[in-house]
């Protein structure tokens, strides 16, 4: 395989990496590179097969794809960086790329599609892999707590300057391509409401509220009464101002506790985007309070980033952006609705949306990076916009799937008949 | 809960009963029933909770729910049965109802659902029922044939009777309730071509095939070019012959063989009411029949009875109806996509859809009663009244499901963005 492969010798550090002198810290090594580390990256990028884009090394040594077409150019601008990448993988990657010590030229997402369209490592290199990986933070109650607060509580505004006006966190239902963000998420929440058949006086257990903007659409407009729950507390202060502010705070309320505490009777019970903060292990206890709470013939609906195959989320996105997290497969999801008899009505694998979702996303924190570089720092600018073109990658990629599960208790009868209802 | 249940003292055999006489065979026990005897049923119905129907022994001795309303009532007619229903459950009711020894006035429908309705036994009522079960037989490609030969090759003419004109032998799609079967079938066929977007010219694989329905309208309407598997001779048989006849056999080829043996390329694979034949040990080998013969953006789907929880198939109708049958569970069926990576695109349940279905079955069934009798015997006849009541039960009670399931594979990025065009 190594034939695919063609080598160029070392060159002078070239002049789009050369910039990066500008920065804080030592960000290009100057020594050239060595014989030995020249030989593992070609290893690596052997095993990976013959992918489509070119790295280019500190001294200018540089692999090109076989076809001479490179789509993007991986820089590796120190020693460092390419140790950090041969040691640790997508986590070495994630960290050197922070720092700036790894720059892309070209399309990130389109080289981060690449980078994840090549076969699983075998052998030695899976191994390797393998040991890498290590079990998420646990989510027990103050576990969830801490890691909830790692990635929700760094401030609103941050968030504002590239979610939509009502700052959904998750994925968007674009019915049509060409839809605007704002209005692909309020499909989305539509879409959800009407699975739900959601009736006037409906009431609904919400587990995990972002920034409470379902709960607020399901009361406004639907007529439903909403309880929901959230740990973050920068969320629940938000949304809970924003409630009282806009005078519905009579059929919405924010409850700053873990899921695991819910109590009453519901109707409906709905969860957008906290399965994937909940942890496998927990699954069970999840089943357990939608058991508790759920009427005779309620319904319930789940949406979740998952996985065709059980796999850790990405090393560096666990460690650095979502403490935790851990994507399932629909068979992990079977603990929830098995213990209990529920039965799946309608699954929708909602792929795709999520990946237009990430590019509407990435492209407004472009517009706004260097209010994010104000805001926080250089680093942490990096870090963001690498985690959210990776996952716009890891969802073009396959690597990521997006579940809306719906599902009822077993002698629930009233079911409708077609779907079509939620296409009219 | 003894209190729940009101009895009735011994009385003289019922009018109702008494005709049974006429029938071969000692179908009436003479002998007053005995202490030991209704104190043991007075235990069984005890531990099902309080159901709503009455039961009666041979001697007139009866129970009656607690309400004095009861839906149904089962009429024991020999001491025989009463063993027999102690003794094997469910398998000695099928038996003791085959032979005509029980029956129940009322509605035959009605009165299963309320016995499905009761809560799972408990403790030693529980190991005697897990004791009662047994493997179901299996499906190696010459087990298969064997117990595919039991079902489906007892005569075209017996289906003809009480299926479409289609002669379509699995769960109709009944999008407006007030369908006709007939209109129901077609819309089956269409909403399952709608989900694999079935174009013209598009190649298809067939696992297991009936009497080929789906493939003649994959055809006819929808250009496709169809090749069929199938190990029942008579229905390859019928579906040939028709084809011929009908002038489409140069676009649908029915194969005498085992879906194990499937070669070739294929834009679609679909598989219709085949999985519970299958059984769980195979998912694996079905996902590699699958992996080996779909195209890289290729679309499948597999339709199937399921369950909310592993259950094996009701002891009686696997023994006399579906020998080696198992309808599996949602985290059952993930054994044929996830060694793959198959993305799961959209899971449809249609179990009220089954519960029509068979409705129409009975129904029919019911008006060519006597010429099954003729065609056959009274054992047959009740056995498959039972067997099709039973089925609709389940469907109502919730003990089955029925799973539609769209998959394709990971990288498969031709997808469209709504399901919307199911339902135009």
């Amino acid at each position: 395989m190594g034939d695919d492969w063609v080598m160029a010798s070392p060159k002078p550090v070239s002049e789009q990496s050369k910039t990066l002198k500008d920065s804080d810290g030592p960000l290009v090594s100057s020594a050239p590179s060595r014989a030995l580390e020249r030989f593992l990256l070609r290893r690596v990028l052997e095993a990976m097969g013959p992918p489509s884009f070119s790295v280019v090394l500190w001294d200018g040594f540089a692999i090109h794809p076989p076809s001479g077409e490179a789509i993007a150019t991986a820089h590796i601008h120190t020693r460092n960086a390419l140790i950090q990448l041969l040691r640790q993988g997508d986590t070495g990657f994630g960290e050197a790329f922070s720092r700036g010590e790894i720059t892309v030229d070209g399309d990130l997402v389109d080289f981060l599609v690449a980078a994840f369209s090549v076969p699983q490592p075998e052998g030695v290199a899976k191994l390797v892999k393998q040991m890498q990986q290590r079990k998420p933070r646990a989510n027990t109650q103050t576990g969830s707590r801490q890691n909830i607060h790692h990635h929700y509580d760094i401030g609103n505004d941050f968030y504002r300057l590239w979610l939509d006006a009502e700052m959904q966190y998750t994925c968007a239902y674009f019915p049509e391509a060409d839809m605007t963000l704002e209005a692909a998420q309020q499909a989305k929440m539509d879409h959800i409401c009407r699975k739900l058949q959601l009736q006037p006086g409906d009431r609904v257990a919400e587990a995990g509220c972002g920034w409470g903007g379902l709960a607020r659409h399901m009361a406004l407009y639907y007529g439903a009464s909403v309880l929901s729950w959230n740990v973050s507390k920068e969320q629940v202060r938000y949304a809970s101002d924003r409630a009282k502010a806009e005078g519905y705070d009579d059929r919405v309320t924010y409850v700053l506790d873990d899921y695991r505490n819910m109590s009453g009777e519901y109707d409906v019970f709905v969860s957008v985007g906290m399965l994937e903060h909940v942890g496998a292990d927990n699954y069970p206890e999840l089943g357990n309070v939608v058991d508790r709470c759920l009427t005779a013939n309620g319904r319930a609906l789940v949406h979740s980033i998952g996985r065709n195959r059980p796999r850790l989320m990405n090393a560096w996105i666990e460690k650095r952006i979502f403490p935790g997290a851990y994507p399932p497969t629909l068979r992990e999801m079977m603990d929830i609705f098995e213990p209990h008899h529920f039965s799946v009505l309608d699954v929708e694998n909602l792929r795709l949306h999520y990946a237009l979702t990430l590019d509407e996303w990435l492209t407004r924190f472009d517009e706004h990076y260097e209010t994010v570089v104000t805001q926080f720092d250089e680093e942490f600018a990096r870090a963001w916009r690498l985690y959210l073109a990776g996952s716009q990658a890891a969802f073009l990629a396959g690597g990521l799937q997006l579940f809306q599960v719906l599902f009822t208790r077993e002698r629930n009868n009233e079911l409708p008949f077609s779907r079509g209802h939620l296409y009219v």
